[in-house]
């Protein structure tokens, strides 16, 4: 029943570090790579809004482009796969419409149907409080996207490295973002470890579990 | 030597869905739960900080009372473990030492090695633009852990329904956060579905690939 042992999971949690060195020879195989992206889009979301564009840079040129306004990180050149995870700048009537537009179609009933679903959101994402920030909000889904990401990947033993660092107005001109509104929220290189990355080997570093988890 | 195939992994992505009606009387069970708070414990990072708690709340009088701050959503108080993420409302000096001691210790060096990457972290998370808004940047770490539990969850068969429509400042009180310094910034239902909920049964709503991915 249970598609994986708590031990396979937990085996390759603990196999997952943040890769310092990618072997820039190594491509991952476009089987892999498809079922990553299928896990991308799998990724849930609040309302199911799904608020992103998983941009998948593979280009050696734009790699090196993206690098320099990422504090010069290797990984974003030498890795196979660079996914920058793009959000919206800011919810909109027009954005919660294509949704219930889709979400219809999806199921077949009329958008009329999902007024209130609608009505909803609308209060709460575009004119409610979070409305004032929703490019927040959006970037909040991109992090469960890159959570998804990487357990996803390192179960399918690929590595990858999260990136913050970088300057998200630059990506946005260089990837042609703005005019879509969308902005870069956050970034992960993927690929395979470079055998000279000394991090792979190092002891993983975690709070206790006792320190960290309470039960009430 | 992959623990998993891809069809492992996507078709318990498919299986997984935001879970409307979990089953009262099932509780997850305790080497299950283990395995999930381990999983969550091995979430990825910015710099490995952990800003976080992760509490989890199986008391059912305590469900209750957060129910009623969470627009009296059943899945709070009729799931087996109900967890909240909680962050760090604020990063300091003190927190990053915190951190620096604990690597220190795991590694086996001195925590004075460490100074350079010290430095770094201070100047960006503490003192730097993000230090300004660092609750943000604690909340999307969490974000991180939901989505790496979510996935963890579902490739163990346990139902999930992350939660943002709750009260943080009611939580906060109730779980006693603030004095601690820690903010109440997403919470998820677990354990398994009912029945009766008909949403488990409805088609998946995903934008197609095509539409959210791009490959450049």
């Amino acid at each position: 029943m249970t598609p994986i042992t708590r031990s396979a999971l937990l085996s390759s949690l603990q196999w997952r570090y943040a890769t310092k060195i990618f072997d820039a020879t190594k491509t991952i195989p476009e089987e892999t790579w498809q079922a990553l992206e299928e896990a991308l889009v799998l990724t849930p979301s609040s309302y199911g809004l799904q608020p992103w564009r998983f941009i998948i840079v593979t280009d050696q040129e734009l790699k090196q482009k993206l690098r320099a306004h990422s504090w010069n990180q290797a990984q974003v050149s030498d890795c196979s796969h660079y996914v920058v995870f793009a959000t919206l700048s800011k919810m909109s009537e027009a954005e919660i419409d294509k949704f219930i537009a889709h979400t219809a179609k999806v199921r077949g009933v009329s958008p009329d149907t999902m007024a209130g679903y609608r009505g909803m959101m609308i209060k709460d994402i575009v004119h409610g409080p979070r409305g004032q920030s929703s490019h927040e909000w959006s970037a909040r889904q991109a992090y469960i996207a890159l959570g998804n990401f990487m357990t996803a990947a390192a179960l399918l033993r690929v590595d990858t490295c999260p990136m913050e660092g970088f300057a998200p107005a630059e990506y946005d001109k260089i990837l042609g973002l703005t005019p879509r509104g969308f902005t870069a929220a956050v970034c992960c290189a993927a690929g395979y470890r470079s055998e000279s990355d000394k991090y792979a080997a190092l002891p993983k570093v975690r709070f206790d579990l006792e320190h960290v988890v309470e039960r009430i």
